[in-house]
């Protein structure tokens, strides 16, 4: 089974990346771009077939270790 | 106008950070993770309400800055 997961910041928390490329993007010209904010997608490939017991899984692994919760938000999406 | 760029690795170039992840997974004692690679996501708010021009904008900017297009693949997707 092949999942995403989605790491953002949690609105608020200040994302000096996000604010590198906006400044980057001014830089080059681009009008318009009023906010910016990066996160990160971790693509996984599991060898559990149930959804259930996939979807617990990868909530353990996002607060044990892909997702710092004090400063983060995740998201997690089974693909098939 | 929200966008999201997300920003993967080629099939077939090395990836370390996934690697890592993938190694870290096995020592917490989660089993059966096959695959782990890691992307990016970059969220935009442009000031552009027309879709077919802020398409075209986002474009330029991941060849120009977001993505580096010799190792990663990218996929916009307008969110409103």
């Amino acid at each position: 089974m092949k999942a995403k997961v989605h790491v953002t910041l949690k609105p608020g928390v200040l994302d000096p990346q996000g604010k590198a490329i906006h400044h980057a993007l001014g830089a080059l010209g681009f009008q318009g771009v009023e906010e910016v904010r990066q996160g990160k997608v971790i693509e996984l490939e599991l060898a559990e077939t149930d959804r259930a017991r996939a979807e617990a899984a990868l909530d353990e692994m996002c607060r044990k270790l892909l997702a710092n919760t004090v400063i983060e938000n995740y998201a997690i999406e089974l693909t098939d």
